[in-house]
């Protein structure tokens, strides 16, 4: 992976203002929307049944996160999945929290095996209990055990057919045949909510200007990743709330060069 | 319009803490709630159609704002309407999206003809699909073609019969008769979510506490603008996260002296 | 009330990462499970009638807050609480606006007879209506009237048989034997949306690492009035954004030296 092809990519974003379709979870709406404004895609929240399909057709890429998931949500998800799958329009799913109860993993289930979806992103536990393996989780924050990260993300690409993104202290995503780690990122990323949610938003936005999506989903993670970086050497010290502004500040200030300079991929055979 | 009016609107805001009951979108809720208890009003957001229409009795004012419109939160914002009407409560409507998608279009055009509506604030190409122009709108950020957006907005408080501002690098209000131009504000808003639904919610802080309505409107649209001045001269160059913070600041810490000398008001004949 | 026990306490929550499930209001979503975050708690949001029992009885506490009630949330608090009732998972009960509206009055009684509560927390007004009492209120901020807010607290917990906390200037906590008074915190508390509730879920999550439930409401109001003051020091002159994120900040990196040295409670016999 080229690094200056990582750089052309987020300039594409604020070339082209992608119109971003989120139906995502009430605790992240604001932060999703201020971090997708900032980035230079245009985000829109459209939950409706009776709008999610013509929303999703106009849109660059479709968001769907189950953080909060209820049954209206989870029915527009599947309008507004059909419609995007109709219309060309890539398809990011985070399960948020698959596993921590019944409802969640058999939502992250149904989501997968109704929808054609381009890139789902997780944490290890999401990943495995969205495929039917046992995976240690605690609420929606699970971080990794001990099993290996990157044949997970491999053998979840190859069973679900789609780009699976685990992320964590490394990044790893794969469409099952290639795999690239993502040496970038800070902890306290972990200490932000939604952090985790926008990272998916994000790929939704260099999907929407990226054809190759195995591309445009390590080009978000690199962003993302270095982006966290220089905002924790500004203002990481100060405490979690400084922090998180200085993300906002850093998604609309990076440039590509920042990119280039810090950007760590890994081709893993 | 005397500035020295404008100022004594805000220093009203501040003394009597009106409450103003909000019907918005989960993106804006905070953001609205911290934007109006840092001008000095009291928000309050009830959804629920058992309570709406005894919360707008009691309210200053009644925002409704459809940015993640359901038919709950529809039917809910008809009682709330309807209640506001009857007690003389000002309602101030934001039709956001609308003429993205049909549902936004057709329920705009049914508040507005169900309710009887003081204000409506929104971008050129939602105020133009309210009253059923075409016009060019993409996601709910649009901002206004080559038309004349001083005429759009004299033609929609005629057809509408309230009054209508129409927000962007020029704020133009208008009750069809009476026209005013406002040179405030600063392009760093559009990178911040909900800078506009809180617009609108502020214009309900100034309608509670000013009977002119048309001069409750001027007012809002002044302060707001000088605030995201001064805000943006303050932090703007670091980011949208620092600007939406010293915004939020400035919205309490402004003084009427600000307005009076920043205060960029026409009258348009 | 020990202050060196207040410190550990803190040092536990951020030692044992309490999963702290919380169904609250759209306002607060993102800045509760960000202090939690902060803290060193684990938030998690979850409403849907599917799950919340599952959700409840892993959790360390249980949070209601019905400042954006609704008949479907009602119904899911109900759920979650009887099932954090029947795993002695203890319950913290935010009646927002009870008084405001009798859908909001009716509800927080709803919920006081048929779930055990562990802690109440409310302004005055809020306790005054959830028990039957009138008292004058203003939306969901109104202060304290002239009335005895100790008597009331004391009342109240006979009356609910639970442990009730009132805050204002001076926070006042009973369980109807013992009651104790807590002299910190900061007026720009009330400038900033939400930071009711937040305390509310912090009550959680002391309440999920000490089983002697006064001492962690205690415990709670300390910690987090200490938090405003030192954050307050910091960045309150600026405004109310700057002192929310200061806040987020400050319960993020408060130490326990920093509650002996500037806790202040006082027994009341």
């Amino acid at each position: 992976m080229e690094l200056h092809r990582i750089g052309e990519s987020l300039d594409r974003v604020r070339q082209y203002n992608p119109l971003i379709h989120n139906i995502t979870n009430v605790v992240v709406t604001n932060f999703t929307a201020n971090g997708l404004l900032a980035l230079g895609a245009s985000p829109v929240m459209a939950y409706a049944k009776q709008e999610v399909a013509d929303m999703a057709k106009i849109a660059g890429a479709l968001v769907l996160n189950m953080g909060t998931l209820n049954e209206l949500e989870v029915e527009a998800m599947l309008i507004a999945g059909k419609s995007a799958n109709e219309h060309g329009v890539p398809i990011i799913f985070d399960p948020v929290g698959a596993g921590a109860t019944p409802y969640r993993t058999e939502t992250a289930r149904k989501l997968v095996n109704e929808l054609a979806i381009s890139i789902i992103r997780g944490n290890a536990a999401e990943i495995a209990n969205t495929i039917g393996e046992e995976w240690q989780i605690k609420g929606v924050d699970a971080g990794a055990g001990e099993k290996d990260v990157i044949s997970l993300a491999i053998a979840a690409a190859k069973h679900l057919q789609t780009i699976v993104a685990i992320t964590g202290k490394t990044d790893v995503i794969s469409n099952g045949e290639k795999t690239y780690l993502i040496h970038n990122g800070h902890p306290i990323l972990t200490k932000v909510t939604g952090t985790g949610c926008l990272l998916t938003s994000v790929m939704g936005a260099f999907a929407a200007v990226e054809k190759d999506t195995l591309a445009a989903g390590v080009h978000a993670l690199v962003c993302y990743g270095v982006a966290a970086e220089l905002a924790a050497h500004k203002a990481g010290q100060e405490g979690p709330g400084s922090f998180q502004i200085a993300f906002l500040n850093t998604l609309a200030t990076m440039t590509s060069d920042d990119v280039h300079r810090m950007g760590k991929v890994e081709r893993r055979k």
